[in-house]
C-alpha cells in the first residue's frame, strides 16, 4: 500500500526509455558474460529481462548482434576503468592491483570473454575487433604511463603489446583449466613475465635499459622485483660458463 | 613446333583433375596471402587461373568460403612443416633456425596472415578458427620436444604457450610497422624473450627450473644465451639494493 505523496514502488512504476534500455543491456550482459554469443538468443535476453521478445525488439532493432555489440562496448569501458591506476608505491605494486583487477574481471565475464577472444562466431564483426584492439591500446597507454615513456620507440612499443597478448593467452588457458593456478599465482607469474621481458629487452634497446634504471631505483627488497632476483639468482649460478 | 613423339608442352595439354585443383589452389592460396579474405573475389581466382567461374565452382562448389578453408589448410601445413628441426646444436641455435622459417614465411603471406589472425572477417568460422589453434598446438609441441619435457606441467605449457602468442602478436606489429626492424633482429629478440621467460619462470616451478639447468649445459659463450647474459649483467648491477 502506498499513502498520497509516496513515489510508487519500483515494481509498479512504468520504467523510462533509459531505465528500460539500462535493464536490457544488463540482462544482455549477464548472458554475454556467461555464454558465448552464438549460444544466447533474443528470447533469452528477453526472458532474462522479463519482457517480451518485440519490446527488446523495440529497443535494439538490430536485434541480437546489436544487443551484443552494446554489451561489449559497455564491459569494454569497465575493463579500460580497470587499467587506470594512481602512481602511488613501487611500479610492480601498481602492476599487481591492476591484474588484480584484470583477473577479477575475466573471472566473472568467462566465457564471453573467451568466446570473443578466441573468435569463430559470427557475432564479430570488424566493430567488435575494433572495440577489443581499443581496449588492447588502452592497456598498452597504462603501461607507458606508468614507465615513465610519452613517446616510446618501436621496440619498447613492441615489447608491451607482446606482453598484453602474453597476458590474453594465459587467460584463456586458466579459463581453460578450470581457473587453475589461483589467480594471485597467475598475478604473480605475469609481473615476473613483464620484469623478465623488461630487462631482456635492456640487451638490445637503449631507451628501455633507461626506463629500467629508472624503474629499479623505485623497487623494494620486499617487492616482486626483489623476490624474482633472489629467486632467479641460482639460474644465472649455472650459467657462469657462458659469461 | 613439337615433333612426332615429343610429349604435348604443358599449354596445350589439358590438365588433370587433380592438376587443375592444384592449379586453382595455388592462385587462391596467392590471392589470400596478399589481401584480407574479403578482398578476394571467386572472379579473382578464376582471372589469376586464366579459367572461367563455372569451372572453379566445378572443383570447389562451396565457392570462396570452401577455396579459402582449403588455402588456409595448405599455409598451416606449410607453417607446421617450418617448427620441425632436428636436435643438432645448442637449444637456441635451433630455435634461431625455426624463427628465421617462421618469419620468412609471416614475410611471404603478410596481409593473410595479417588478416586472419587480427579476425573480423566473415570467412572466418570455427573450422578456421580450429586450423589456427591446431597450428599453434604443433608449434608448442615442437618447443616442448625441444625442452626434452614429454608430459609438461601447467606452468610449463602455459609458459610455452604464451610466448607463440607473444610471437604471434609481434609478427603482427611487424608486419603493421612495414616490417621494420628487420627479421633477424626482431628473431633475436624474440629468442632473448623466451630465454628470459624461462629463466622467469624458474622461480616458482620447479620443472621450469630443472629444464633451465639441462637447456644451458648446452648453450656456448658465443651463442644466444651468453650474448644476452653479458648484456643484461649491468641491469643486474642497478639491482643491487634489492638483492
Amino acid at each position: 500500500m502506498t499513502s498520497p505523496g509516496t513515489p510508487a514502488s519500483p515494481a509498479y512504476r512504468r520504467l523510462s526509455v533509459e531505465e528500460r534500455r539500462i535493464q536490457l543491456l544488463g540482462a544482455a550482459l549477464s548472458l554475454f558474460a556467461h555464454r558465448a554469443p552464438d549460444d544466447v538468443s533474443l528470447d533469452d535476453v528477453a526472458e532474462a529481462a522479463g519482457v517480451s521478445r518485440p519490446l527488446v525488439y523495440r529497443y535494439f532493432p538490430g536485434g541480437k548482434q546489436q544487443l551484443y555489440e552494446a554489451a561489449l562496448r559497455s564491459a569494454a569501458d569497465e575493463l579500460e576503468l580497470c587499467f587506470t591506476e594512481p602512481p602511488v608505491g613501487s611500479p610492480t605494486e601498481r602492476l599487481v592491483r591492476v591484474l588484480d583487477r584484470y583477473l577479477a574481471f575475466v573471472d566473472q565475464h568467462d566465457a564471453g570473454f573467451s568466446a570473443l577472444l578466441r573468435g569463430g562466431s559470427v557475432a564479430e564483426t570488424s566493430r567488435t575487433t575494433a572495440i577489443v584492439d581499443e581496449v588492447r591500446r588502452a592497456a598498452a597507454e597504462q603501461i607507458l604511463v606508468h614507465l615513465g615513456v610519452d613517446r616510446p620507440g618501436n621496440r619498447l612499443r613492441m615489447m608491451v603489446r607482446t606482453w598484453i597478448a602474453a597476458v590474453e593467452a594465459a587467460s584463456l588457458i586458466w579459463l581453460d583449466e578450470e581457473k587453475r593456478p589461483p589467480a594471485d599465482e597467475l598475478r604473480g607469474w605475469l609481473v615476473d613475465h613483464l620484469v623478465a621481458l623488461l630487462a631482456a629487452t635492456t640487451a638490445t634497446d637503449e631507451e628501455t635499459a633507461a626506463v629500467v634504471k629508472r624503474l629499479l631505483a623505485q623497487e623494494t627488497p620486499d617487492g616482486p622485483v626483489g623476490r624474482l632476483a633472489r629467486r632467479v639468482l641460482p639460474v644465472v649460478g649455472e650459467a657462469a660458463h657462458l659469461i
